[in-house]
């Protein structure tokens, strides 16, 4: 299964597809991050978001989107800003023919770190490390949109398993 | 010069487009709600309110979108809902070419009712009148769409007017 992972953000918008083929290793077929300049208009800011995972989409083929889900411990203001890039993301992953699916932080950093309460800094290290990247995804968006698509990959296998002993 | 209002909103989305060319009256063009299934998953309900934004553009053909800044006031639950459906409809217009501006409700409701704290049904009613509507435009989303147009299209006429005189 090949799993783009999604981490929406005001500034930067993080990518990250990632595949992992029965019981095979992880394998990290692209990630990245889309810029936001600040200064554009709204709109012409979402439109990049759309354009760029629609070509992203295209390129690395996944089969599924994963994003997170959203607390709403955070405030009305950061969470309406959040929201339209949030949205356009999720509807590009529609208008291509893709389910998305949302994983709360907490499963997310279970999923690489194996504790919830992980750093930034954690998660960009075992990302790299499942990965077996040279570098560290960075900006650390990077490594959180893969490891999204980590968690889903594990969650996905877990269920695969308890099917199969039932 | 003509506009599309968009009053963007969880389970409908109003649009109305109206029309006023120097000092004629103001001419309603189109108008009506885009209502999302509750059961629908949000991304194809999202991509459903892209889809029939494009096609309402594309045959009422207006110079530039008019929508509702949001006040912070509200809860970040609803706030993240919203800004999902605001965030589509943005990139919608930026696909389309088409710039969009924001207006507070305190605006929209003085522009058609002369009075900032206005109540939805007396947006309603104002709105029909200025249009010549033989009905209330309904669900009132639909009222605040056309409000929201008809907004923009008196700031327009005022800062001409003011171009002019100096």
């Amino acid at each position: 299964m090949r799993v783009l992972g999604i981490d929406c953000g005001g500034e930067y918008t993080g990518y990250g597809v990632v595949e992992q083929l029965d019981s095979t290793p992880l394998r990290h077929i692209c990630s990245g991050a889309i810029r936001l300049p600040a200064r554009q208009a709204l709109e012409l800011r979402l439109m990049k978001v759309c354009q760029e995972l629609t070509a992203i989409i295209a390129a690395a083929a996944p089969e599924i989107v994963a994003i997170e889900d959203v607390f709403y411990a955070v405030n009305a203001k950061s969470a309406l800003k959040l929201g339209h890039v949030r949205g356009v993301a999720m509807m590009t992953a529609a208008q291509a023919g893709l389910s998305v699916i949302a994983y709360s932080p907490l499963s997310i950093k279970s999923a690489v770190v194996g504790y919830g309460r992980a750093e930034k800094s954690q998660v960009q290290m075992m990302v790299a490390r499942l990965l077996r990247l040279t570098e560290l995804p960075d900006p650390p968006d990077v490594a959180d949109a893969l490891a999204i698509a980590i968690c889903h990959l594990h969650t996905a296998a877990t269920l695969e398993r308890q099917h199969a002993l039932k």
